[in-house]
């Protein structure tokens, strides 16, 4: 490897976690000359001017893109349009325009159509993240160790693919390359429907106090402020899900729509079942169903996909 | 404080994740003059006896108990009733009984029948675990800074409430007394309904690829291993919750079956609801939810239950 830096301009719009994250982490490996920002938020942009994270931020997302040949959407996907279109009078021929959303084919869908000739769109999505968000949360090492999804449209530039996964490998990821439409499944499963699914149960538990009080049941009412504080039997865990960017994820949800629905109908499904089976107090069901869920967590573990979870304001290890 | 253990005869019945940690903790604070034990599993028992946990292990569950002061039921709660049936005649006067079980008004019906005059039946649970079972899974330190729940029953002896207030609290935990009726009701929204839903999604996931080949859609399968790889997006932490021990979630599905089918009627009334939202393209509703669930995960954190969960293996923080 030559010590060059692998681009000479790597503009980041939008400078939220990731967009903070790539910035760190462009510059702790030196894989740019230059690294230029934009967010369209003024007040991000003067805070990510005072954490110095980019070594220019631009009022107008034509000026950062200007001359650079690599461009990252670090935006919520919904947004990735209207980037596509601001930018594409002003992208550099052979620049490599990508981006880090979590769905791929509405991407591909919002952002193909403006790309000028000779600039090459690979989009992409790093499996990263933490339920923090703006400029002040990211960190260098956020993309280390975990995946970096690459979604290539059919007949894109091998060049540019290849150099896009050689930055995403010199952040530390591991870069795996598939097809907008499978990788909207994949996640479907993997990341939305949790998320969702966090999202409802912090809701449910956040309304039980108001529905009761309303019914004047004071005689049991479950009060938030006790679902917090036994939050440590496992509603924990899904607050944490819960506290992630809501623009990010309305943006997602949408946008992913069909894959999402799909894996929602076989989850309620699932949960039908097992209802039925709490109901008829078939404990040979739910025994058999708990064996066999275990078996995914070795899986998980044995893939060094698990970590090990620990609570460590007092080191105890977590549930 | 004296110096003098608080109790001259702890007794454990069921050596697992809670009991191992239980004898553990009682040893380490010095709370008891001898440790009995007894596990109904002989394997157990003797795994028990090779980890030097008690300082006595009883093939009966009879002389285990004989002269203790404390009994201390570590079972799933489904063997409650039973435990209380086996040792009836072999407790000593004045002893108190607790248990550790997640639900509570089952295991009141199922041991206080069952409970000779002189005795004290106090029941706890401990809102503290982690996904490993089993007598090698123990450590002193789990309950500490957690919450230990005591449901007296109406009339129980105040001395015997205290002493064993006084007992958890030496393990290191929040001792908070409630009905046996309210804390049901707490623990299946914070606990009981967490569980069911995680295991009902990597039920969902696990099942994706064998129901895609059979149908042979192998153009867009997403396989149990793509399910694993790219479990950091959000699934990950449903495993983990779901690889727990079985035969106590069993049981306590089964046996809070009335609370835990409130809770989950109310969590898919507005997951019906969010699907809807998702379907008609209500971006608004879905922004002013994950909104509103933000606030929940700010009040567990401010009520230090959240800890700072951490990707260990790498040190990364958790997403």
């Amino acid at each position: 490897m030559s010590d060059a830096p692998q681009f000479e301009r790597v503009a980041i719009i939008g400078i939220g976690l990731i967009g903070s994250s790539l910035a760190h982490a462009t510059r702790a490996n030196g894989l740019a000359r230059h690294i230029a920002g934009h967010d369209s938020d003024p007040d991000i942009r003067r805070r990510s001017e005072a954490l110095g994270l980019v070594d220019s931020m631009h009022d107008d997302v034509g000026d950062a893109v200007a001359g650079a040949d690599l461009v990252i959407a670090a935006t919520p996907v919904g947004a990735c349009g209207a980037v596509a279109l601001a930018i594409r009078d002003h992208l550099a021929p052979g620049a490599i325009v990508t981006d880090v959303g979590s769905v791929k084919g509405a991407v591909i869908d919002a952002m193909a159509p403006h790309m000028p000739e000779g600039v090459h769109l690979v989009p992409g999505h790093p499996v990263a993240g933490t339920e923090h968000s703006g400029p002040e949360a990211g960190f260098a090492e956020l993309f280390r160790d975990r995946f970096a999804i690459l979604t290539p449209p059919p007949g894109a530039n091998e060049d540019a693919v290849a150099r896009l996964v050689a930055f995403w490998r010199a952040l530390g990821s591991d870069v795996e390359i598939m097809d907008a439409e499978h990788h909207d499944r994949v996640l479907a499963i993997t990341s939305h429907l949790p998320h969702l699914i966090a999202y409802t149960i912090v809701e449910t538990a956040s309304d039980l106090e108001t529905e009761l009080e309303a019914k004047s049941r004071d005689d049991d009412v479950v009060t938030t402020r006790e679902v917090i504080k036994y939050s440590a039997g496992g509603f924990r865990d899904f607050t944490r899900i819960a506290a992630s960017d809501p623009t990010m994820w309305r943006d997602v949800f949408l946008l992913n729509k069909d894959a999402v629905l799909e894996m929602l109908g076989r989850f309620t499904e699932d949960l039908t079942a097992l209802q039925r089976a709490i109901r008829h107090d078939d404990g040979d069901a739910l025994f058999e169903l708990f064996t066999r869920t275990r078996a995914i967590r070795r899986g998980v573990i044995e893939a060094g996909q698990a970590g090990r979870f620990q609570y460590t304001e007092n080191g105890d290890s977590d549930d």
